[in-house]
């Protein structure tokens, strides 16, 4: 099957838009950036209606994202700004050395179009104007963005507030471009056309998996950095949670239900140790659950495959229901639930590993640190793992945190995975299937390095190097210079 | 088929090696790196004896390339220790702030297990215990090196003093592990091993290709860095040629014929605008080839290779012999070949754009400017380019500058390609399909990023911080903390 749109000549435009863009004084990419935001602020109310008709997320949660949206961009920006992401390196030349040692001189630049597929869990801060669009724009990259099926009128809205904020900031033609189609030709086309450099993407795992694989088989293989699934584990350690069940269930019972659990980071396992304590805690966690308002899923198919991965977890050996929000007003919306089994029926079972998108969460029952351990080490690469625990009991099972650490990109203490902060030191990019390249964040300005490349300049005359690996760094950025930070 | 060695218990080692190693103490570590270093260094006229005798280099070049040897090891091992491979970032928390900020504190850890695939061309510096080894094991990761068929004593050798290295700095067992084997299945069983988790390669693009694609499909697809072929192209100027026609002439047949031509970095072809300053060139360029004494190639395989590869060039539309050394003395033996061709034929014949590995280079006749630039865009990745020109030339030819620095890794204004600085600021690591990720480098202190991943901590407790992420920074090295570098 064929995409209905012309891709060919939307990637010509990224190509020539990108070619444009690149070249402009970083000052120039900085001030669109925060046009867009700007953008966007002045339009909140409006998006954020829109968005709500299609999402159901909610006006607050929505303005709540739309400062996120905002952030991104800016802090961003300013990132590239501070000549963090250039990663300036200068080697000066030894003429006196045998054999003579070279000037050189290296920079990260931008790859090229960036193709994104935005996600149907944040219309705003990860879909056209997201993270991965930000981080591609403040790279110096061009943007395609497929927009999102479930939020058309949400991703048009924010595109036109982008095209309007590159018209008045004097952008090239094709440094941001957003195609429709839901079907499979158009997104296959964007990945495998050859201007294309890289790809973002936020969705399931057979989603994310399918790109990587057309991207890998290309004639020239472009990165991929897909976030799919994650089931969050949670390992709640015992002296802890006999010190405050109550408050590690009311915690992890507002995390669970959170936006209805449609986070990648909802918790969606937790394991822990047979006590009177973890009795306790289920109480809790039941209680609060049952008193959750159901509330509508973002579309009619999530709250489907919702319903349909509940009732396949309930039917598993060994599986109970632990705790339940009351029957639903309709179709659309969720029940939050808690479930529970033993830690054999859950080795032995994959079922039970995979995510439940939604409010939902599986208790995993051990008799001891051992077996804790063997859960840790069955499950897979994970965005987050989370460890309630007080620090002497993790000094007593270093084995079982290193254990832990090897599985997720961001190790927690003490909280909860859902709340990812947008910040330097943030990670948001775990082994896989978490993601497909565990080396790179999706949040925080890290971000922008999924997008660059290194390029060394040997013995460049004076007069063609740029601004950025110049002597009298007139950038005045952070720089290695001679094996010193300066 | 199956290979011969039980390759399942050589992972399970090194990942029980790795699981160990990775614990020590940062100067543990190092010790062991420098013990390598000091070793091969107390063996150097022994090794470079069993190099010479299986690959021809030559004592004094093979010297030279055990002092590089050296040379990585310990300047990479000194990277890890300076902190600079480490990054570490701190973002403290913000009780304050609604929702308040968690701390966030982010560094690099080592991946696990990397499968090494030693090059035939560099015996000690990119073999056995060569820059992908020593950049693995900086990163603190366990090694497992396919030994290269080519000179397996060699291998054997260095091997032999890495193990006692090992041994005399109390390394844990399976810290590095080498296995022979001829055939594809020894290196397919490697790159699918479960516990590998990385692996450097430095050959040919079909080898190279075939274990990415093998990575890929892994049900967990590793990172391959495999840098493959490249034909460095040259760009000369007409003006800077009309200065300089015999020193630019000497300095190209020095490197073309350097190590007879086996050097990833070799100049394959060379683009010129016809000229009186370009005939004199061709001239000096031919003389110094005629003069030039053929001298053995590594292996039988590579010199007929290189025969065939040069019959080839020779028989395609429009292509002229320019200059050749006399005939060799025996079949071990290459016959230095320079060849011309319009940029027409060249444009149109991709057989000429492919790698002839050894004492090879195609002149590539272009009209003007124009048909310079329509050359350098067909041309794909490369390690490096070369461009031989003034400031003023470049300046009034930005746009073919600037697709000449697309299509490369490491950009040489003036030099040759041939000598790669191993220094921070290096960069060797061109787009595909000179390597499978234009994002790393296999030269300088960078390589050693290869082989790790970032892992967040969050609200992590000050008791069970590694040593890099403490406030007191017990390590002394550079941190991102609250957005500035200290």
């Amino acid at each position: 099957m064929k995409p209905t749109q012309d891709i060919d000549a939307i990637l010509r435009q990224a190509q020539s838009g990108f070619e444009q863009y690149r070249l402009l004084p970083v000052s120039e990419r900085l001030a669109f950036l925060h046009a867009v935001a700007d953008g966007l602020e002045a339009g909140c109310a409006t998006l954020a209606q829109i968005a709500d008709s299609e999402t159901s997320l909610g006006i607050p949660r929505l303005r709540g994202e739309l400062t996120r949206t905002c952030h991104q961009l800016r802090s961003y920006a300013d990132a590239v700004r501070s000549g963090y992401a250039i990663e300036a390196k200068i080697n000066h030349a030894d003429p006196n050395r045998t054999p003579p040692k070279p000037d050189l001189r290296k920079m990260n630049v931008p790859i090229g179009p960036v193709v994104v597929f935005g996600a149907s869990n944040f219309p705003l801060a990860y879909s056209t104007a997201g993270g991965d669009t930000a981080s591609a724009l403040a790279a110096g990259c061009s943007v395609v963005v497929k927009a999102h099926p479930a939020h058309p009128q949400t991703c048009d809205a924010v595109a036109a507030i982008i095209l309007k904020a590159a018209c008045d900031t004097g952008m090239p033609a094709g440094v941001f471009a957003q195609v429709h189609g839901a079907d499979h030709a158009t997104g296959a086309a964007l990945v495998q056309h050859p201007y294309t450099q890289a790809v973002g993407f936020t969705g399931s795992f057979s989603g994310g998996k399918a790109l990587f694989d057309l991207a890998q088989s290309r004639p020239v293989p472009i990165p991929v950095f897909a976030e799919m699934g994650s089931v969050n584990p949670v390992y709640l350690f015992p002296e802890k949670l006999q010190a405050e069940p109550e408050n590690i269930g009311k915690m992890l019972a507002a995390s669970i239900t959170l936006g209805m659990g449609q986070f990648c980071t909802n918790p969606g396992i937790m394991v822990g140790i047979e006590s009177e304590a973890l009795g306790r805690f289920v109480e809790v966690l039941s209680e609060f659950i049952a008193s959750v308002s159901s509330a509508p899923m973002l579309h009619a198919g999530i709250a489907t495959s919702y319903r349909s991965h509940l009732d396949r977890a309930l039917q598993q050996p060994g599986v109970k229901l632990q705790g339940q929000s009351g029957t639903p007003s309709d179709d659309l919306q969720a029940i939050p639930s808690i479930l529970s089994v033993s830690a054999l029926d859950f080795i032995n079972n994959p079922v039970l590993h995979q995510e439940v998108f939604g409010p939902f969460s599986l208790l995993v029952l051990c008799s001891d640190f051992e077996q804790m351990k063997q859960v840790a080490k069955i499950l897979k690469g994970q965005l987050t793992s989370s460890v309630m625990a007080f620090p002497d009991e993790c000094g007593a099972h270093s084995s079982l945190l290193q254990t832990i650490q090897d599985g997720c990109g961001r190790l927690v203490f003490n909280g909860v995975p859902t709340g990812v902060e947008v910040t330097l030191a943030q990670h948001h990019g775990g082994p896989f299937p978490a993601t497909t390249d565990s080396r790179f964040t999706a949040v925080g300005a890290d971000a922008i390095r999924r997008f660059m490349r290194p390029v060394a300049f040997q013995n460049c005359p004076a007069a063609l190097l740029p601004p950025e690996l110049q002597d009298e760094n007139p950038l005045h950025i952070p720089r290695w210079v001679d094996d010193n930070f300066v």
